[in-house]
């Protein structure tokens, strides 16, 4: 008896020890949203929102349709105010901030949320936003800050309960740690999960260094890119989803309209231009895109449901 | 011959006493223009560029094809670069700014050129131009003045040369003496003509008080208002037209095309709205129009033509 009384403490304490080394293991995302962690689970996610009223529309219509469930929204844009009114009358919808520190096109253009007087390294000449970021330009990360905050409060005063953070042009992932710690930083504060993928760890070390164990990092990112000609585009999305690997992937995309505004609006380059933006509405309307999620048995999560998520590990 | 001497002198005396009171009743803006006093001049002018592109993309096609003469743009507004672009290369076109304090519309937006903090007492609690000023809303004049002089510098600074400036909503020519003195001084700053029409000089005395003897002052103004309705536009606009006085006479415009993003920018109310410009866009663009002109007489002057008129008087 004494002996089996041992082995049951031995045994007891064995399962302890055990049950401490599996809680010490963090749980993956996929897991955190209560999913196997083989499961293939995707957030088709639209960017630009608030930067035309074409974006706008054709984003609201592909929400509307289910074929996106996901959106981030710029806050310096003129057409803001149109999603502003749409999120508001639509709160269940999947609404990030699109963080925007650049005014990238030539024909139409935006500035700041901020007082420009406290954001001036952001700033061009002309008072834009820089069109472009090059070595030369010495951005201020205090000022990246103060706009960061601006454009969330902003957000919040006109009525938008957005889910999550990103970045327009993943300025703030890719131009080095210190603007990194400023939008996860800006993120805690808001208690908004920012987007991060593991996929661009290898190239920018800083940000898995910079991480803490309780933010979020997205498995896998896909995007389409220049290199893609027109007549592929529909291949391009085929493969990568049936490529895709068990975890949580964000699928961003670039929607719009390929109407007089939104050529305009893009005219000096064919890069996330009208064209581009109607091919990706084309496509992830179709039903063949719907169809291929079937198919490969690829669930759709939003940042909400990351947002909302169990964060016990 | 001391007679005839003495008869000579009396009517060189007299011929000089003529001259000198001639000299002193100010010429006819027409006179000045060099044209007969009695003759029908006609800036045939359209507000807004800047706002969207349809308002831009309509503007210019109706600059292009003749129909109408000259234009102003709205500075603060997201399609700006788009007629900047425009305007540098078509030097000749006679452009104005169209200065704005206002941010009327609901589902696009827009805010000051110069730095908020300056100019609070013009922004709502979002950092937009007020959607309109009621007696509650206190405007500070001097930040009215900085806003002016950041939008025309950011036009100079860009490669706009204005040759007039003008009154978004009128603003700066309704709302009080305070106001207007600060649109003329900064005129006078600039040496650019700012619209004001004796037509106003009724309602609002201060404008006839206040203005220099430089000042231009427009004979007569046309603008069509929401009582007309829109079968009867084509007559308000021949009738208006046919009842013309001598003199200068603006006739103002709100040229777009009745498409998917003007109809999105102004959907909360029909005033002002698509469907009235492109109705504006149709009848100056019409052939009717042209053979009213002719028909009536009327000769097209421009501001330009005003900025370089003959001043002495």
């Amino acid at each position: 008896m004494h002996c089996l009384k041992l082995s049951l403490a031995v045994f007891l304490s064995i399962a302890a020890a055990i049950s401490a080394i599996a809680q010490s293991v963090p749980k993956s995302l996929a897991e955190q949203l209560s999913y196997p962690p083989d499961s293939k689970l995707l957030i088709v996610h639209a960017d630009d929102l608030g930067v035309t009223h074409s974006v706008n529309a054709a984003s609201i219509k592909a929400l509307e349709s289910g074929a996106i469930n996901s959106a981030s929204i710029m806050v310096p844009c003129p057409w803001f105010p149109e999603i502003v009114d749409y999120a508001k009358s639509h709160p269940d919808i999947d609404f990030g901030l699109h963080l925007t520190l650049t005014s990238e096109r030539i024909y139409i253009r935006w500035g700041p949320v901020a007082s420009a007087d406290k954001v001036r390294s952001l700033l061009d000449e002309n008072g834009y936003f820089h069109h472009d970021w090059t070595p030369a330009t010495k951005i201020d990360p205090q000022e990246v800050e103060i706009e960061l905050r601006a454009q969330i409060d902003r957000a919040y005063a006109m009525g938008v309960r957005p889910t999550h953070l990103d970045s327009h042009q993943y300025r703030l992932d890719s131009t080095g740690k210190e603007l990194f710690l400023v939008a996860l930083r800006v993120a805690h504060h808001y208690k908004l999960p920012f987007f991060v993928t593991r996929d661009w760890f290898k190239d920018y070390p800083y940000l898995e260094k910079t991480l803490g164990r309780n933010d979020v990092v997205i498995d896998h990112t896909i995007t389409i890119d220049p290199s893609i000609p027109p007549e592929k585009w529909a291949d391009f999305y085929k493969n990568a989803i049936r490529a895709m690997q068990p975890g949580v992937t964000e699928l961003v995309i670039h929607l719009a309209y390929d109407d007089s505004e939104m050529r305009a609006a893009t005219r000096e380059r064919d890069t996330w231009g009208a064209a581009w933006r109607q091919r990706d509405f084309d496509y992830f309307t179709s039903p063949a895109f719907r169809q291929l999620l079937l198919d490969q048995h690829i669930t759709l999560v939003t940042w909400r449901q990351i947002a909302n998520r169990t964060q016990h590990q």
